[in-house]
């Protein structure tokens, strides 16, 4: 019940069913979708599938057979980092209260931004880059942010706010927000984030854990 | 004093002294950053310089005779765009009230969103887009986003808001959360921005206009 972006059921990335990866010699699949995750979130969606395809050991012949298109790679590219992302950000069964389950994700935010090259999210990053709502990639990113959304809007509501849907709407503007700050400043937060969901979440009348 | 994105002093694009627009038969430099800005919006910075050099009818030799390398020419795109962008956000000099002449700039963000095909802020998408700090167009994004928290730092100080920096770091964090929700879901933010800014000004313990 905890697990809002886990939970988001992804668009299938190939609308025509191609092989399993375990039936192709050394899951070309695989490593092509980690090739291009690693590729398009540090240089960007507009990299060619030839240097794609070269990093994963993967012949372009191949490549077509499992994608039928770079756009179906792109959003296959996203819906393979949707668990370690989930991981990354959501908080353990252990926190609780609900406000903490919410901060925690703006702490984490924080915490992963220097290691990351103040790259910030890889999702809203491919939501720019893409340029239409159309792309199959947009899609992937769209239940992403509805996914986190889900859960601010789950915890708020059992922190007693009122409003949650629409305390999580702005919630996701503040994390996509403190993203932007960081890529834009290319250095820590230093708690602007987490900071600011506090005060909405204060504004928006959550309980204080007693 | 209250032009504070047009008073940003932005980082000249060519550190050698390019000859000047109006010496070049046509006006060359400017064709080409305003085709250089008009395709690194539309399409991202990685359209390369030759489709440039085409839309502008500008040949890549005299490009390169303005412009030492494309990475400067980006930088010069996202330059030409400022004042228009300052024209676009800041409150005309009749709204006086602080408070109003910070909202005024995401009202105005939420209008101009449809017309720009929901692509956000390109100042942003720049930065998102080029990958790294180090790029000349980042500096170019960081001084503009500069520009636009001293605004609302001078703006929130009028309204007696006792750590004007703080709220305006936190505004930055809903303008780009905005502009990213708007890419996100390509469709209208029915003042959501503006409300959560409205929020984060009265937490702030902004002055209500009398």
């Amino acid at each position: 019940m905890s697990s809002g972006v886990t939970a988001t059921t992804a668009p299938t990335p190939s609308a025509s069913p191609a092989p399993p990866a375990s039936s192709l010699p050394g899951g070309a699949r695989e490593r092509l979708v980690q090739a291009a995750a690693r590729l398009f979130s540090t240089q960007g969606v507009h990299v060619g599938v030839d240097a794609v395809c070269r990093e994963a050991g993967v012949s372009k012949r191949s490549m077509y057979q499992l994608f039928t298109s770079k756009e179906e790679l792109v959003a296959a590219s996203l819906v393979a980092q949707l668990p370690a992302r989930a991981a990354e950000l959501l908080p353990p069964d252990e926190v609780r209260d609900p406000r903490a389950r919410i901060l925690h994700v703006f702490e984490r935010q924080e915490a992963l931004e220097p290691g990351n090259d103040f790259l910030g999210c890889p999702f809203l990053s491919a939501a720019v880059e893409v340029k239409t709502s159309e792309h199959p990639a947009a899609a992937v990113v769209r239940d992403q942010k509805a996914g986190l959304a889900s859960f601010f809007a789950h915890e708020a509501a059992r922190a007693g706010v009122a409003d949650a849907e629409l305390l999580a709407r702005q919630l996701m503007v503040v994390f996509d927000g403190a993203s932007s700050a960081s890529v834009v400043s290319a250095r820590p937060l230093e708690g602007l984030g987490v900071l600011t969901a506090r005060m909405l979440l204060e504004a928006a009348g959550s309980e204080r854990p007693q």
